[in-house]
């Protein structure tokens, strides 16, 4: 009744997975940051792999997970830092695929969310190489949760609008967000991306609407060792959050303040087991 | 250098995951359908558990991880149908965990995006339950991927706005969604559990704003066999998919566009390659 498994049963799914072929590239998710929140199939796709071709944000325990003559090819991007060129990490997937190998790109949290997976989709196809996407858990959600925060809760909000803070700085394009208009949203809104444009993203979500007393918060590193959480309000929050070093997600919403209630009864819980 | 591994690293992190202790309730995400897309913890979890409650959006290939003696607790809730009441099933979970047994909350996609996690983790705790959380593949996230539809893409949208469709047809309370102000967001849209209420709120979209040319599509079972997708515009899309069975997941926006290039990318290729 209490046998234990060993990854028996995980053996038989990974061995039913889609086969990654030479030539082939896949785009997969690799979640916030823990090993645990892979899914099977990046499992599968690590396991596969001639060539990982990887974000800064994927951790040493993750890789580990590689064949152990698999190259890894760092194509980093740090928030406020010169990148790797977009062109050049297509370039390289579209070269290690013609050179026949099984290419995995492997990005944080879901290629699809604010990840450019779509575009380095598009690249690929376009070249002819052949592709796959496999979603992975999005840091939006996992970093709330790792900070005691539900991104949905019934009687606080029954919507929430995501965004990526890294192009606010920029003058206004087509795809562009109206920050005033999203402050009259009435729905919590969780950023990625956005450390380094916080203070003129806040200032205009409260122009907009956005009450300035509106809970807020920062969640870094989210299900890593180094996680780190900052909670203030809308108006203080980029001041407060200020040292804090990306990877980050950002919260506006009065769902924050769940975090303390759910934190309250643990501890209340932890008091009545030591009585 | 083309060594073959059958979950040998992976048994070595399911063994190196927390324990799921006698009396505790894990509430975790299942994804979107396909054990694949399961994380390795939830893969954990269902190995440990004396007693898996699950949602009925759960496959039998998940539950068929569970242990051979675990017991299987259907506290299904399916849309337009008489569900399971949320206290029963908060009621069973504080039973089961006060019996001593290792319990776990399977739900479909993440337990806290529009599946009340938030509210079972707080009964659960005011309760004296010790829990834990572990996040899913979030189902409008992978749904739209399984479409070839990326959540997002530079140059068409830098958000998204994601609700629930559930409450549409309720009287407004203080977490109702304005409709008509979401219609006038201009980034795309995505809903869960709408089906029932989508001729509503397509028209307070358009009323409110958005183009009735707006592209818009219904991803139905997505990454199970039985997957199905439908696309027309905000003013057509509930008439077009008002025969599609629920789980399913709407978006409206531009981003829709992007599936028919991807699409028309992926046949090139194939009739290239007989060529």
């Amino acid at each position: 009744m209490t046998r234990e498994r060993d990854g028996d049963d995980l053996g038989a799914i990974l061995r039913s997975l889609p086969r990654l072929e030479p030539g082939h590239v896949w785009l997969v998710g690799a979640g916030p940051g823990s090993v645990r929140l892979l899914t099977v199939e990046a499992v599968g796709a690590l396991q596969q792999a001639d060539v990982v071709v990887h974000d800064a944000l994927i951790s040493r325990e993750v890789l580990d997970l590689a064949r152990p003559h698999a190259r890894l090819v760092f194509a980093g991007k740090r928030g406020g830092k010169p990148s790797a060129d977009q062109r050049d990490i297509t370039a390289t997937l579209i070269d290690e695929a013609r050179t026949g190998r099984r290419v995995l790109r492997l990005k944080g949290g879901d290629p699809f969310v604010f990840a450019r997976g779509g575009e380095e989709l598009t690249k690929l196809l376009e070249a002819g190489v052949p592709c796959r996407v496999v979603p992975g858990v999005t840091s939006g959600v996992a970093a709330l949760a790792a900070a005691d925060i539900p991104l949905t809760m019934r009687g606080v909000n029954q919507g929430v609008f995501l965004a990526t803070g890294h192009g606010a700085d920029a003058p206004a394009t087509a795809d562009s967000i109206d920050w005033r208009a999203v402050g009259r949203i009435g729905q919590p809104i969780v950023l990625y991306m956005a450390m380094k444009n916080l203070g003129r993203i806040a200032s205009e979500l409260v122009e907009g609407g956005l009450g300035p007393e509106t809970p807020a918060a920062v969640i870094a590193s989210a299900t890593l060792p180094e996680e780190r959480v900052v909670v203030a309000n809308a108006a203080t929050i980029a001041e407060r959050a200020a040292g804090v070093q990306p990877p980050a997600i950002v919260v506006f919403g009065e769902i924050v303040r769940t975090r303390d209630n759910l934190r309250r009864l643990v501890r209340e819980m932890a008091e009545g087991m030591v009585s």
